[in-house]
């Protein structure tokens, strides 16, 4: 019964705001998977080093100015946001080569942090530089320009804070390789 | 221009799976605003300790099933959901209490964990116990009973982790009261 109610909730989301970037493009393209393993783990370097140093705005909209309030406050948010360049078709993909990398084993979507899945709403913990009015200095985050904001929230130790983080090895040995 | 543009991409989320759990109410409801200090902070530490020794199950759509091949070698995942019981109304809030702390100052809706929030997907990092085909047993989540589940992520250290995190006093205080 209860899985019957929960599939006729609406869940509707409006951008609150956009990201401006110099990000202009995703890390890695669906029409790449003809690159060389070692082209590949170059441009995603290079791409990530660009990624860290970058500072984004967080342009909310003016109506929301106010939701902003205190979170000065906070030395890192989390922003939620949508990959609006995504096609919509790849929503229905079920396992993916993590980062296109056919050495390592296919994973399932939500063992990935793929943008291309059933409901992508992407999660980036990032650095608050500053904020003006209704805009937010952020660095580090990996959104394109142009990408909708679906919510920005304060980095809370308790519900974002884990002990004894353990990732699998293709992950780990990916975290190596981009030098991270 | 581009404003324009991410005002007209649809962004509609559908559920991906359900939650189980003992948590049959949110912490505190709207109503309660009249609640003493005091009994206000009894009611979150018992909640809060109740959600933090309770394992959940994240019921995920059988059709889903073969996206959380390869989730078993986290430690940890990242659940998005979404607070079917809040009012939408509410969704329209601009400033809180924080948790309806009427001697701490308005916080603007961004700034707060508040579930009500004009995009309503919370999130929360959780230990992963087990998977049982399409269910993973979790602990310590917060949602309550029949919560539609948005997305489940590997909890990935450069998405998720942050240096030299600072929170503002009120919610330091918050997290001792509450002796998180």
């Amino acid at each position: 019964m209860e899985n019957d109610t929960t599939k006729t909730i609406p869940m509707q989301l409006n951008p609150v705001g956009v990201v401006r970037s110099e990000i202009k493009t995703p890390m890695l393209l669906a029409g790449e998977s003809d690159l060389s393993l070692e082209m590949r783990m170059e441009k995603v370097k290079a791409h990530h080093r660009e990624v860290e140093s970058s500072i984004s705005e967080l342009v909310i909209d003016p109506d929301w100015e106010e939701l902003l309030d205190g979170i000065e406050g906070f030395s890192h948010v989390l922003v939620l946001y949508w990959p609006h360049l995504l096609d919509p078709a790849r929503r229905n993909l079920r396992k993916v080569h993590p980062m296109g990398r056919k050495d390592m084993p296919m994973q399932g979507i939500f063992a990935t942090c793929s943008p291309a899945r059933p409901n992508p709403v992407l999660v980036s913990a990032v650095s608050l530089v500053a904020r003006k009015g209704n805009i937010l200095e952020v660095k580090g985050l990996e959104a394109v320009d142009g990408s909708p904001i679906v919510d920005v929230k304060p980095y809370s130790r308790s519900y974002l804070q884990v002990d004894g983080m353990k990732m699998p090895d293709w992950m780990e040995q990916l975290h190596r390789e981009m030098e991270i």
